[in-house]
């Protein structure tokens, strides 16, 4: 078995050259919600990766409503982890600790606008009723790109969402357009050592309860 | 380059046994909406694979509110497919071509008795506010996981949301629960050549427009 680090990417086997890239099932696998962070900075090539594979998520109609902010600052990720009028509750130190935090926000309104071009009108001509928000979906699509994209560099990532006081704080702090909601964040950097969420003692539900054969 | 067929995985180079599998960024770069698929069965252990992969999503306190019907079974597809009673639109051809077909649910019901317990409730013992509906952006990152893994293994595959008016028809066909609303469906298969969907000749928008440094 060969295990070579994930920083020397290129090894020789043989005299044959080999090029070492994460596989998806171990990116899958390996990836869970990491809360600290050394403080080392991101390579800009390893960010622009990463924002470059999170636009490949799928959209309802292409709408492409997602859009992403993406704060090294320090300054920025102080002010919004520790701005106690804004953010009373705090942020968690890894937003400070991490050297990225993209927040990711989508807008209803394109959907909206995209299903109101003559390809999208019912016959009828009006808009489709959305019995699922397709935008929240799209956004969770692109966010667990953002995530894998990390592990398969070989950063750790976190997702946290924002409670509903938070929003408009987010928005302003970050001069985020009205019809843009900012769903969440994700701090990334390479992992240091941390406690797993004591959600997951939980345990993941039983296959049979979630996998379902030919009907429920 | 050396360039094995994906059934290939297993291969000498000077005699060294090397194991082929996709990295992420080319599954992620590889995967598009296909419509069309040979009807070729696939492989007990690669279904199983992909619905296992598929739990690896991250969810809100970790709720897993996401399930999942993998229906192989024609008669199935067929009836989905071809009730116009049920479904007037009718479903594209594609869901009796392709050997699979995993309807995507998600439960809100299971967020919101977690956010119920003790660890979750706020110091006054209510019920946190939802500014975003974390459930459908669950079910988005579960069905990216579908997705990237039937490419990983050499399969395509397509998502397609339900209207409204065949949410009902849907969980009646399938025996879904009550409290779980299907999002949307995957079939999955070995490609067809296929006609890329219109919509596509909109392009991506801008990376100027969707990724923003430090603040909009």
């Amino acid at each position: 078995m060969v295990s070579p680090s994930l920083e020397a990417r290129r090894f020789f086997l043989d005299n044959v050259e080999l090029v070492v890239l994460m596989d998806y099932e171990t990116v899958v696998r390996r990836r869970r919600m990491v809360r600290n962070f050394q403080t080392e900075e991101m390579p800009e090539g390893d960010l622009r990766k990463i924002l470059d594979l999170a636009q490949h998520y799928p959209s309802a109609g292409f709408s492409q409503g997602v859009a992403f902010v993406a704060v090294r600052d320090a300054a920025t990720r102080r002010k919004l982890s520790r701005d106690r009028d804004m953010f009373p509750r705090g942020w968690p130190n890894y937003v400070i600790r991490a050297p990225i935090l993209i927040i990711v926000c989508v807008s209803e309104a394109i959907y909206h606008r995209r299903y109101r071009e003559p390809d999208k009108l019912r016959p009828d001509g009006t808009e489709i009723e959305w019995p699922t928000p397709y935008w929240f979906f799209d956004a969770g699509a692109a966010s667990m790109i953002l995530l894998h994209s990390a592990v398969s560099l070989g950063y750790a990532a976190v997702f946290f969402g924002f409670p509903k006081s938070e929003i408009e704080g987010v928005k302003k702090t970050l001069g985020i357009p009205d019809e843009f909601h900012p769903v969440g964040a994700v701090s990334m950097g390479k992992p240091a050592p941390d406690k797993k969420s004591p959600s997951l003692k939980r345990g993941r539900r039983p296959y049979a309860e979630v996998v379902h054969f030919e009907r429920w």
